[in-house]
């Protein structure tokens, strides 16, 4: 099962907190676990942590939204943000002012999520900064087979069980999407030293495929606000929303 | 030689007028040409004339720029644009507030401005709906290989006496331009029924390049103004102007 929980946070006197402190947070989660739990994160290479620090304009607060991808970091993670009140950082301490915890989700349940909805045009915003690597450079732009691409691999990593690897299955699926919008610009995102080339704003995706292979997308679509999109979304980066659109044409 | 011209229009009652009126204006054009140029263009597929509409927020005023891309062009079409006063469109009429004559130019006054110019790193501001054509789809995306590729396209069509045809370069080049910032949207471009996916706003692409090679981008960039960046910069389409930014690292 995956989880989200969300924390409202207050920062003193109104500081502008830069998105990039999603990595502060993280570090300072870090500090609140077991460190035999931390380790064995570390060793496993991909956390099971997904989350990202945005400013909301509709709510006018800072939102920090954690994603636990397996029954264990929910386990270990869940309580430490369920009860968090204060967020001390390095040079100022964040209080929670809401947490709100969405229940907690099987692979099951967004496939059957992904079956329901027979939507072929999605918007994708990208709510933190999102990046991906290519031949070992950052890609500028958020093509289809990168999308694609970064949210089987997300799935594929959270649910192993339930692993896409039909080759001709995911060609046939990607030859189907198309950006047929997009509102973006590029920013940087600030990682220690390092300032990683990335992106913001929004892309609509439109779906001509066949019914499988929809249900499949609009599987992959529904975790998508779990898993994130693109490189470091355990680090704060990829942090994702989706939002379904009717549109009246068959595919 | 080459040369632009700019007229401001008026449109009655603050009318507001969308960008895509950049093609009934080119048709009011070659109404008041003779028809033997018009055919004789026609006949040449492509028409010596680049020109786009847009609104300038810091005139506040809607501006009609108008390239004339050799001195048949220049000749005839030059004295209609010079003299215009009023422009009857189909509804309405536009009154030609001022206009702006800039000097002729040369394919080696552009030659010489490009190698007068150091800076790697140029912005790029699309001013009219831009779209590339890509193995028989529109490319939803400016990259860098479309960018030069079309500037590429240009110059040759304006200046065959200085056409650039060794592939060698031209693919050295392309290897070392790269975006490295963006603000990007989608728009529609209207002729007649057709909706034309495309895109506006601005790339900074960044050149990494032997000083010949990045006088010959830098000629390319000086030459974009004139002969936009695209397909149908003849229907209002790709209009573009150019920024030069300074930067304090080598090549």
């Amino acid at each position: 099962m995956i989880q989200q929980i969300q924390l409202v946070l207050s920062p003193p006197n109104d500081v502008r907190i830069p998105q990039s402190w999603a990595y502060r947070l993280y570090g300072w989660l870090m500090s609140q676990i077991s460190s035999e739990f931390g380790e064995q994160m570390h060793l496993q290479g991909e956390h099971p942590i997904a989350h990202f620090l945005c400013f909301s304009p509709e709510k006018q607060s800072l939102i920090w939204t954690v994603n636990l991808l397996n029954d264990a970091a929910r386990q270990v993670v869940f309580p430490v943000l369920e009860s968090a009140k204060e967020i001390p950082l390095h040079e100022l301490v964040l209080s929670v002012s809401e947490v709100h915890v969405s229940s907690a989700v099987s692979a099951a349940e967004i496939i059957r999520a992904g079956r329901s909805c027979s939507e072929n045009r999605t918007k994708l915003i990208f709510q933190s900064p999102c990046a991906f690597k290519q031949a070992g450079r950052y890609a500028i732009y958020p093509q289809e087979n990168l999308i694609l691409q970064s949210l089987i691999t997300h799935w594929n990593t959270t649910f192993p069980e339930y692993a896409l690897t039909d080759s001709d299955a995911l060609q046939a699926l990607q030859q189907g999407l198309h950006i047929v919008d997009y509102n973006l610009h590029t920013t940087r995102y600030l990682l220690k030293e390092t300032r990683i080339p990335s992106f913001l704003g929004n892309v609509t995706v439109e779906a001509h495929l066949a019914p499988p292979l929809l249900e499949l997308w609009n599987t992959l679509l529904s975790f998508a606000p779990y898993g994130g999109i693109g490189i470091k979304t355990t680090l704060g980066m990829g942090g994702t929303t989706t939002a379904f659109q009717k549109r009246n044409f068959c595919t």
